[in-house]
């Protein structure tokens, strides 16, 4: 009757108190309220929402479900950054290590990749012996002596987490954003840094499909944080189109590399840089976002970035000779061009379907289960305000698979529009919440 | 992920189709489905509801979930009456032999009673000897020989509500109008009459708190039998006070045989009456309900109900020497006074504790295990409105325990108000749809 009493409050619009939240997550951490329960009071949240009170105790009944990390042996102000999700989103390969160049501790737990977005982890994976699995010791030892690990989560982070998000991915109560909120923050808060970057991605390729569900989860998660005592920011970036130019986990590698050498695509280090120089403000190193921006493109110039990556590649037991050297990264069998049928400017590369079809030529999961193929993905050659002409490339198919190449290109196909008038190029940065 | 789509669908507020609607109620009832995701479906539609052309859908794929009863061997128009539950509502009993000795077939299922409310088929067992599980053969044999029979539900009648019930019970999702509608209705239409009059009680001791939400559920109910070319009406009785004086399963039994001879109480024979000319009108036997009415009064006035409940006791195998001398029933060991400790008049006599009181006493089901002691329950000496004075006694308490009388005796003193002012008598009859 209990559990039944508080679907009903919930659904009547009224606050659970915090002892109820509690009692609502450990009795379903501990399989003690069944999913039928819980799936009727997500619903009910689905429709009612919930306070920022509400809010600040879910995140942290479901942080204080499972284990929480203690950085405080690691020097300085310690900082994750985290995003909710895009296609071609390399930003930690690139960021990580210049900042961390600059003197911020980077400790960073990350994930694989599940449909059409990538993860971290399994890029990191392109260098062979890189460990994924580091020790807490082994992580906070390396964030003391280099500035950076990054490594997938080994202890047992909100495990509440773990159980609620399989509930709401199966009955239609993912979208609520108080319900995102104590998803990401409770792992946030669990991870144990001083300060969280957040970034919030918008558009087609990312889960807030517009700008204001985007910016009311960005002020949602910025709340909670600093109820916590975290420093948080959020910043918001456009994911209509993939970000850079390549999607596919050895051609992002690739990217990243060359971002770290100067290299980069403009709108990818357009989010580097307002993501890196929020951070460094965070960290206390510099107080203003321009001269921290400035101390970042001096890292790339001057090869501390770059040198970096490589010091942090080999820390975790990767073959750097692969950074050094990109050609040393297997290519796919085929490259395809897609090319343009007709004259005028690209107004639209779908960024979902961009992910999709690089999941579809191998290049991400559907199950976690799934193996991934490393050098299969895309790479454009236009960006959403390009000219074009008919023939030219609009991107390069990378594929092992010739039937898969065309189901690949019929996607992209479905997913470019190019039309004649001149649409100008997108605007990334949408908005900073802090 | 096709349930998520629905669930979804719901969730924003759309139209279920025909086609989704029997496939969500055909794979649930095949366990095809999960708890879950129904729980969460469920919730959807407390905020977003159903269209009428939904719950028309819901019902019937609810209805064909299980058996459908063929009652076309009986002669004329079969009529069923459905209550939706009440305290000290004992009017099938006496409503049934009537209109049954005036001609009309009675051709009713009946449940056990649950909770604070009674259950005709508990009641009727109060004749030793009853047989409340008749075959569909000697059901239909019986009301084509002696117009009435009453048995409890044998065959394997709307089983999808059997599963959807118990989870409405646990997750909170009860007292949503189509939801209802669903429930009774598949029940009713898979009993197979040709004719449905409904009694929607409206108060304390009912389903429904006030006349709009029952009001609703009237209507909602009356627009799916029309639907479904069902003869239907809907009459709202007020359900604030117990029907009648008498509270407990034999108790109830010796009122309504007095109400056979005549000796009714008023507002028990004014819902009688008013349910019943409607079933005479559905029957065709009489248009004009005033003449309906008057055909009842005279059918217990010649003694031919009275003689039709002695025949229908002894054609289901009961003893009908009880109905004859009904100081047969045996009697509680302790009858106890609770009275007034002030004059004035009776303002509440509130039905729900009353029926809870009987219950504590013995005479209901907390659990479908539990067994009922016939003898126990409440005789009322006063109803609301009635003038009252110091000492003189609000009811009387039946018990076979006497710490269990003391119990129900601070419930009974919890649910009564007296005051100075009078209030008059409760309006009965709130209205009626059809």
């Amino acid at each position: 009757m209990r559990m039944y009493d508080l679907i009903e409050k919930k659904k009547l619009g009224k606050e659970l108190s915090t002892e109820e939240i509690y009692e609502i997550i450990n009795g379903y951490t501990n399989d003690e309220i069944p999913d039928y329960q819980i799936s009727a009071l997500l619903m009910a949240i689905c429709f009612n929402g919930m306070s920022v009170r509400e809010r600040y105790d879910l995140t942290m009944a479901m942080r204080d479900s499972g284990d929480i990390l203690d950085l405080s042996s690691i020097d300085g102000v310690k900082i994750d950054k985290h995003s909710t999700g895009g296609v071609g989103d390399k930003v930690t390969l690139v960021l990580g290590p210049i900042i961390a160049s600059i003197g911020v501790p980077v400790a960073k737990m990350s994930g694989r990749g599940l449909g059409h977005t990538g993860g971290t982890i399994d890029k990191l994976e392109a260098f062979p012996g890189f460990n994924v699995a580091l020790s807490e010791e082994e992580f906070i030892n390396q964030v003391n002596k280099i500035k950076i690990a990054v490594t997938g989560q080994s202890k047992n982070l909100a495990p509440a987490d773990k159980k609620l998000y399989a509930l709401r991915d199966v009955t239609a109560t993912v979208d609520e954003v108080s319900l995102i909120t104590g998803s990401i923050m409770s792992k946030k808060l669990a991870a144990g840094t001083d300060a969280i970057v957040l970034d919030v991605t918008v558009g087609d390729g990312a889960f807030m499909k517009n700008k204001d569900s985007a910016l009311e989860l960005a002020h949602s998660m910025v709340d909670i944080g600093k109820r916590a005592d975290k420093k948080i920011a959020a910043v918001l970036t456009n994911m209509d189109e993939p970000l850079g130019f390549a999607v596919g986990n050895n051609l992002e590698v690739i990217e990243a590399i060359n971002a770290l050498q100067g290299k980069g695509p403009e709108d990818l280090m357009e989010v580097v840089y307002a993501l890196g120089s929020q951070m460094i403000v965070f960290s206390g190193i510099e107080t203003d976002k321009a001269k921290a921006k400035a101390l970042m493109e001096k890292a790339i110039e001057d090869g501390s970035a770059y040198n970096k990556f490589i010091e942090f590649i080999e820390a975790q037991g990767g073959d750097s000779s692969f950074a050094k050297d990109i050609n040393k990264f297997k290519p796919a069998e085929h490259i395809i061009p897609v090319c343009a049928n007709e004259d005028g400017y690209v107004h639209a590369l779908k960024a979902e379907s961009f992910g999709l079809a690089s999941m579809s030529l191998g290049g991400g999961r559907e199950t976690f289960d799934d193996v991934i193929d490393m050098s299969v993905g895309i790479v454009l050659n236009k960006k959403v305000g390009d000219e074009i002409k008919s023939g030219e490339p609009i991107c390069y198919i990378h594929a092992n698979d010739l039937n898969k190449a065309k189901k690949a290109e019929d996607m992209i196909r479905n997913a470019t529009v190019i039309a004649k008038d001149n649409c100008g190029h997108m605007q990334l940065i949408l908005d900073i919440v802090e």
